[in-house]
């Protein structure tokens, strides 16, 4: 077995949920929804199985799903797209992921990364041949270190991933940021594999700004979607990248020999789906800030120090008032063996595995699970 | 982009899709089914769809899907399997495939293959840093060369990609030929990548041996099997791989940064209709040797020489008699554009391009189609 991906463990989410299920603990940690998934979808799905067809579409992905999805570009972000051009399908935005950095990515380049960190990243970046730059932020402010930021680009540099909304920090990149990351890419010609999956999960006014909207960044930008996280249906690994023509032929010829293709019924359901009226979007939004308004009063209550999130689907908590003598690891095993509710230790996202006094806690959850962890959680303190 | 994909085109068989589609030619090019999806298998699935679980399942596959093909292998093989420990679904054989490359493939090791192959094979292994050693078999015997196969292995050999039913040959490896291959990786302690996708299509009698079964392979053998051949659903990518616990440690460790997991409700159908009983199967192969036969005998009227096929979905036949000057590239665009009917070239199945006058065609359409493409040609011969 090769010794690149050894290194690296089974991952933290599967590992949790794992956990949470031999312990019957409410699990608060993969970050997947329920109680959210839009039954017209769904009935969609369950037609175009049965009236097919159920054979290999497009490896692209089907024309009414890239067209749908550059609509919903164009409709929420004003960006206009050829669909046939400039849109892929892929089965997931795991998938997506994969195929940009296979794509792009050859043996020596530098990709500069993030840390707090998606976990997929770096072991695909490093299968690639590619060397990882990191740099990180923090809680509780996750703060952009410029300076550092700056320094990890170089003439070598190849691409590098931006998270926005941010998984865990629940951090939405301001204007400011963008701008300053903008000005590094054109400066050493790089790529960003920007990765939005949360896009539409963001909340109190904000808006998500993809950075393929700043001025000049449309081609350097390669977008990864997630149908997953629109519609609350993380099981049908539906994605998609968008980006340039000439960007996307490399990527196509990743993703095609990682998966060649997507279920067509799962694509058709999506390509309708992309249509709901702003009601739907808003609607999820609004129902998520609320649970995870509830989920941080609840915490707060049990004694946690909880950092504000601006998006996506995850608290982040500080545990040390508490008083738990331990790092995040032993106090989210600890947690779900005997309080019974499973979160994920921050310190996973993170290579050195140092930031270790916090926990992601999930509050894309059922009203009644968020409030029996806090039960749980408050029973056991 | 990188170097290293760009070498490689588009895929043959969207490449050949895409002229069929333009030209409104009858696609027998690439390998899907048509006219023989169950209809029960698509209605679970369609039902499991509304009744849900919609959120990411195990990575690994669900615990009914693979205990579904722990079952199947023990019914038609008699090999007992840990569903737990030695079987992990995927999203589609494709992706099989990739999860099994990247997993054990370091940068400089040896991987061995027998020509012609399927198109994702060279792609995946050079991305993966390894160093493909090519032996051939050839059109009309498709004859295993024994001697450049045993100077193909080396001490740097890692694994050998095996294909049967083998695509675009139909060739099914015998007894004997799996004995001398077995002996090789023994010798050379190397692992196999068992691409058995056609598994259950195989006809006139014959029976599909999966090298797993051979005395001492077992720890060896990485088994790719793929619920759209079985179930001519090539549009669900369901696929799965089979090895010994410890070899399926790192694919997983690939595969969860591949894909992660594949939908459970297509799992679940796939799960229910793996116990569909022998007369399913059976029907299956019957009907496939059916319209083989009736594709054969067509194209043999036509004019063309057609090579037997003991497995798979296709033909392969000389195009010599018919009189065509220019190689199988240009054959196959022109029978498309021209007599409105679609092959795959042969030679796009081999590094060097040179086994120039064969074209595959695929009889796993419906009667109508296959007939409707013998006419058109006998109208244009
Ligand atoms: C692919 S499983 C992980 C789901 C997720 O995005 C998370 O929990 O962070
Ligand atoms: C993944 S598309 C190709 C289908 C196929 O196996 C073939 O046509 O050979």
């Amino acid at each position: 077995a090769n010794t690149i991906l050894s290194s690296f463990g089974t991952t933290i989410f599967e590992t949790m949920s794992r956990l949470a299920q031999a312990h019957g603990a409410v699990n608060l940690g993969q970050g997947f929804p329920e109680g959210l998934e839009p039954a017209d979808v769904v009935a969609k799905a369950s037609e175009a199985l049965v009236s097919g067809p159920n054979q290999y579409p497009s490896m692209m992905g089907t024309p009414d799903l890239r067209q749908a999805i550059a609509r919903h570009e164009a409709r929420f972000y004003g960006v206009e797209l050829d669909p046939m051009a400039e849109v892929m399908v892929t089965s997931g935005a795991t998938e997506a992921l994969a195929a940009c950095l296979f794509g792009l990515i050859e043996p020596g380049d530098e990709v500069v990364l993030i840390e707090p960190l998606y976990d997929s990243y770096l072991p695909i970046i490093r299968r690639a041949g590619g060397i990882a730059k990191l740099v990180r932020v923090e809680p509780p402010h996750w703060e952009l270190p410029r300076q550092a930021l700056a320094e990890a680009f170089s003439p070598k540099t190849k691409l590098m991933i931006l998270n926005t909304p941010m998984n865990p920090s629940g951090k939405v990149w301001t204007a400011d940021e963008l701008a300053f990351l903008a000005g590094l890419l054109e400066r050493f010609d790089a790529y960003c594999v920007c990765d939005e999956v949360y896009e539409h999960l963001v909340y109190d006014g904000r808006r998500h700004v993809p950075l393929m909207t700043l001025p000049g960044l449309r081609p350097r930008c390669l977008k990864v979607g997630s149908a997953g996280k629109i519609f609350s249906l993380t099981g049908w690994k539906v994605g998609w990248v968008i980006a340039a023509p000439e960007v996307l032929v490399p990527v196509a010829k990743a993703h095609q020999y990682l998966t060649f293709t997507t279920p067509p019924n799962l694509q058709a359901a999506v390509a309708w789906g992309l249509g709901k009226e702003d009601s739907y979007y808003d609607g999820l939004a609004a129902m998520l800030a609320e649970r995870r308004d509830r989920l941080a009063t609840g915490l707060r209550g049990v004694g946690f120090e909880v950092m504000e999130a601006g998006g996506s689907y995850f608290l982040t908590a500080d545990f040390r008032p508490l008083g738990f003598d331990g790092d995040d690891a032993a106090f989210c095993r600890h947690i779900t063996e005997k309080a019974g509710v499973t979160a994920i230790p921050v310190s996973a996202f993170y290579q050195g595995g140092d930031v270790g006094h916090f926990a992601r806690f999930c509050f894309a959850k059922t009203e009644s699970a968020i409030d029996e962890a806090i039960t749980r959680l408050r029973r056991y303190f």
